[in-house]
């Protein structure tokens, strides 16, 4: 196989879905992660959309996202166009997600190449990505396998997908490899021999597919998915939108990696040397506003103010006009944003997710 | 010495001044601890006037504050007579303003018994406080000496000042003795030692005198308070405020206990076995807020509201429409109240008064 030129132009679509569980109190149901202020005072979304904007052009960026957000999007993306926001009726995880994307940009684009990217992750350098993007597309144009970003491990982390990476696609660069299988969330041992072997990568959930590649894929390896997907296809090809919707309502509620990519008959992965990180929960906020000499991350926005006097290892997350003073702690999480205030100890950060469904039971469920 | 009826009617002088460093972020400036909201939702100033109503009438009781909390007493103590409140001009500490409050009510009521009492300590029973009121009053009346309640020690207090019991007065109830000496806060040894020997007590800062035994014992002990003390009277008796304030501005800056109490010649101890607890702390909420099964004492106000899951011995402090959810935590304050957040652990409680003086180097001045 050689790198010859795509045959079909690339859009790319951007995740923008999801609950706000993750960096509550911060984040919240109509508010989710990718739209917090951060480190540069921009959100996650809008550094989404301006790292693919110099590889795909703004007419070709889209989103997808639920009909809350899509309606609070210009408070943070007031200059994106409308046409462009792809709305999910309801959540029913990521494959009926992606196949909708797929139809709504298909039927107007035929042929396209379809690159999707997560709404709020954090990667850089951004000329990087830009290479392994363009390198992805040609992969996914001309070799009718579904396409994956992986990301070389910099430690054992247990909270990440894992992509074993195969025989190698050709010589070009950014190397890119067949995907013999993945390996969900590991354990701490499983993923340290995972980085000791050097072959396996990130899932960075970033993912590139032509409508041809993912229907052959969904016919081997989900009929129900597949029978759901071509009948929003050609829904949309109509646009027929009140069909559309009730074919994704009737679509098999799973992901994306589950029915598709881990059976999939031809799965290929671009080696990514990216700093990557998807900010799973305030644990990973260095990765945007760096530690200071005390091994304390303080992330402030509109107006807040923080004071740490013999704290160490602290992260402080403060919006609107108060002060968070924290005095004498270690490892703790002191977030206060709006009507809330949330305080952890780090290594308790996993039980987090829990603790915000259980908000509603304590009487807490106007604060999601 | 027999307990014949006291010859000066009693008045009781409620010192309602003092700053709000102890309990901040809740205390500020312009609201000391006895100000807040606390257990039932009234304050302790309220609870102070409460205290001594029963025994001496809305009608003697007064207070004496700074300036800007006698513009500010309205919220607390909406019903309390503007007549009886006693305005110091500036802080001069605890000797001045005695001797200020005492000039001011010596003036209007002469011959009066003065019950000098903090409005910030928690106290129980209300009946037998008062019962050692009436006590106090008979001996102050008639003994000539400055009369304190001490309070007997239930645990070897450190941050405490210790009164020395020595001979006993008589045989009534409830027991007074003269006073040998006193001990200011001991180490952990000696507060131990102390309450081994059953002979020490807890200065709980009520005490009483007349005119005439103020007068003497400052003679004795202090000739330069002694002038300005006079020079106070005799502007009072004139009703000339602006002599009173000069006065007051001459006099010496020193505390009650160091200028008078422990160099008087004459002073008597009323033995007090109360519920005691000056709140020197947030980690003295349990007086006011029991701890829960888990030890966590949770205090809130004006709507706010608290989730404590997996949290042990934590102590919570909320106002206003906020939520504080704390998360695996243990030993922590949390305090949450309008523009400010603290977080502390317990075992670092003594820096506080130090870190909010340093507030303001910090930029948050603002905040006090």
């Amino acid at each position: 196989m050689t790198n010859t030129a795509p045959s079909g132009e690339l859009h790319a679509i951007i995740m923008a879905g999801g609950s706000g569980t993750r960096f509550w109190p911060a984040s919240r149901a109509a508010r989710p992660k990718h739209f917090l202020p951060l480190a540069d005072g921009t959100s996650l979304l809008q550094a989404a959309v301006d790292r693919v904007a110099p590889v795909v052009g703004a007419a070709r960026t889209w989103l997808i996202t639920n009909p809350v957000l899509a309606r609070s999007l210009d408070s943070v993306l007031p200059d994106f166009p409308a046409a462009q926001v792809l709305v999910e009726p309801e959540p029913r995880d990521t494959a009926p997600c992606a196949a909708l994307a797929t139809a709504l940009v298909e039927a107007r684009h035929p042929g396209a190449v379809l690159a999707f990217l997560p709404a709020d992750h954090v990667i850089a350098p951004q000329e990087r990505f830009a290479a392994l993007l363009q390198r992805a597309h040609a992969l996914a144009a001309e070799s009718g396998a579904v396409v994956m970003l992986g990301v070389r491990p910099t430690h054992p982390a247990t909270d990440y997908g894992y992509i074993e990476r195969g025989a190698p696609i050709d010589g070009a660069q950014p190397p890119a490899y067949r995907v013999p299988r993945f390996r969900e969330k590991p354990d701490r041992a499983t993923a340290a021999e995972f980085l000791r072997q050097g072959t396996f990568l990130w899932n960075s959930g970033v993912f590139l597919w032509t409508t041809e590649t993912l229907l052959a894929a969904m016919a081997a390896s989900h009929p129900a998915l597949h029978a759901s997907t071509r009948a929003m296809l050609a829904a949309a090809r109509e646009g027929d939108r009140a069909r559309l919707d009730r074919a994704f309502a009737g679509a098999p509620k799973t992901s994306i990696d589950y029915a598709v990519m881990e059976k999939a008959p031809r799965v290929v992965v671009v080696e990514a040397d990216l700093a990557w990180n998807d900010l799973g929960s305030f644990a990973a906020l260095h990765a945007v506003a760096p530690p200071d000499a005390h091994g304390n991350v303080v992330s402030l926005h509109g107006g807040a103010r923080a004071l740490l006097e013999d704290a160490r290892d602290c992260t402080v997350y403060g919006e609107g006009p108060r002060a968070v003073v924290v005095f004498g702690a270690r490892d703790l999480f002191v977030v206060a944003v709006g009507d809330a205030v949330l305080v952890c100890p780090k290594d308790r950060a996993d039980g987090l997710k829990a603790l915000v469904r259980r908000l509603p039971e304590a009487g807490l469920g106007d604060l999601l």
